[in-house]
């Protein structure tokens, strides 16, 4: 297999800054596409990757995953993009294709393991896989979202990751009109949240530990907001269907458990690094659960990439240069950002 | 109102050992129905609000909550039983009959709050409920099972506790051909849920942590049986579409969230004291549930009852005397029952 080299911006270790250096991309294979990257969204994965925050991370290390940019070359086969197209990646660029999951379009839940676009092991080209934090990438179009030049196409970017994060659970548990659906948070995740459910139609109530974030999730379209360190607002909440948990440090979650109908679903799509305490109760009664979700498949990413532009949603951003990478990521730690960094990566 | 006199075995506080003592029962009204209880079931809830370890208790207490006797009034309005058949009841004795989970026949749900067979406020009789450790016992019809004459009524009491709490979620979550099942420990609960999940069709994997109950396991029905304290027996367990947690101490739930399908659920129905943990990544990939049920509605106790009737399915019992309670609830601390303890309350 031949290569060609692309920059990038990566980190050697996990105690080091993001810096400029190049990387390898393979040369296409018949189904792949190359693509010119303009925008790449960050989110708090990739710092708790750069970290090793979880283990496993494998340097160098380009994080990124809400990629957007211009298809630069097409494979012989391919047939789903032309030169010039908008094209885009989240966090999947592989997976089995044979077992059900892929075939019932939940390549995230893949028997075989999916491919992450970056710090993950790349079965076609070898080595590990870097990911949006750079110049260009080679990938196999089946993984490759449509997207319409008419869009804003920076904001647009963190549908990749955020944005199918939030809508895969919402239609999973069936969230929409005559609904009641809680947002626990209102970071990238959760602002994006806000927004699709309310599209969806849905009765959208935020729980925010933030005062000055309150009017924040109205102004995002939320019904009510309600501060959750106000125990008497928050013993006062109930007859949720579903409450969605983007919140990714610990904390008590019981207080949402009770505060959903009989059979209602609270859902977990942060990754918090200490595990969370359940009380037996409060799922004993009224039959309730506790959940998590994944991402989204191929297909709903291509659906929910569609239904914000119908919509009119994109994320609320904070357009950046490559070397303002570290001082994001920072910003990020202390979640100083309304709502979600994404790169310029042109302007470099 | 007026009252009759019932002899009990109750106890007057959390540190006093169950005695014989006196209660009212009311006369009948309507829709009431009096049985003459010949068998109760001991179940570890009964001992858990004998020694007030959730709070709540109020004493004097009277537990008892799988009763079976026979028909000795029936009230004027009763068309469902005459004096002499058996009636049965379980831990539900009055509800508000109007919500929506009322209406569905899920009153455990009841959103006003059901009326539990004991240590309830009691809103027809005043006082607080006494359960089935008594005598006599007087309740609406409507809240009464019937059963059969030709079943061991002995064996079968433990059907309107054990049976229902572990039938009704292996029916809520479509546990039957095709399907594997988990079911962790061998108490009253598990041992009940082996024999009806295997009557049901599903393949039944049984989780224990004591050597000497995996050949038991076995006997009982389970296809296979898995010590629970072997480290690499439980890493290689896998594919579960459902694992039912009959289990009420603390213990790691994660290994079991691990060991289901995409999709699958755990479901608790067993009441540990101590939170339960999670941790974030156990739900989140492949999408699976922590849930929690609540014994069951009175259709599906009447149906469970039925559906054991039909496959000759009775719990493995030991009878004691009413003087050997105390002893009873001992053993049944150390889990030193196989597997249900039954009372022949009229062997005084």
């Amino acid at each position: 297999m031949n290569y060609t080299i692309s920059s990038a911006f990566g980190t050697e270790a996990a105690d080091q800054p993001i810096k400029e250096m190049t990387i390898q991309r393979r040369e296409l294979l018949p189904n792949d596409v190359e693509i010119e990257i303009l925008y790449c969204g960050i989110c708090h994965s990739d710092l708790h990757a750069v970290k090793n925050d979880w283990g496993g991370s494998t340097y160098p290390l380009v994080p990124g995953h809400e990629i957007v940019g211009k298809i630069t070359q097409v494979g012989s086969e391919v047939s789903k993009f032309k030169v010039g197209d908008i094209g885009a990646i989240g966090c999947i660029v592989d997976s089995c294709g044979k077992c059900s999951h892929c075939h019932d379009g939940d390549e995230q839940y893949c028997e075989t393991g999916w491919t992450v676009v970056f710090n993950s092991p790349d079965k076609i080209s070898g080595g590990m896989t870097y990911g949006g934090f750079s110049e260009k990438i080679v990938a196999n179009a089946d993984y490759v979202l449509k997207m319409s030049e008419t869009v804003d196409l920076a904001a647009t970017a963190p549908i990749l990751c955020a944005g199918i994060t939030v809508y895969s659970p919402l239609k999973h548990w069936k969230v929409g009109p005559g609904k009641k659906v809680g947002i626990i948070g209102i970071g990238g995740l959760g602002h994006m949240a806000i927004k699709i459910a309310k599209a969806i139609g849905a009765e959208v109530v935020v729980f925010t530990t933030s005062p000055s974030k309150l009017e924040d999730a109205k102004n995002l379209g939320a019904d009510s907001a309600v501060l959750s360190t106000d125990k008497a607002a928050m013993k006062a909440q109930r007859d949720f269907d579903m409450i969605l948990d983007t919140v990714s440090a610990k904390h008590d979650v019981n207080v949402y458990l009770n505060a959903l109908k009989v059979d209602g679903s609270l859902v977990l799509v942060g990754l918090p690094n200490e595990p969370l305490e359940i009380g037996a109760f409060n799922v004993v009664n009224g039959r309730k659960s506790f959940s998590g979700s994944n991402i989204g498949g191929i297909a709903e990413t291509q659906e929910v990439i569609d239904f914000c532009a119908e919509h009119n949603i994109t994320a609320d951003i904070e357009l950046i240069k490559p070397s303002e990478i570290n001082e994001a990521f920072e910003r990020l730690e202390k979640g100083d950002v309304k709502y979600r960094f994404v790169i310029d990566i042109k302007n470099n």
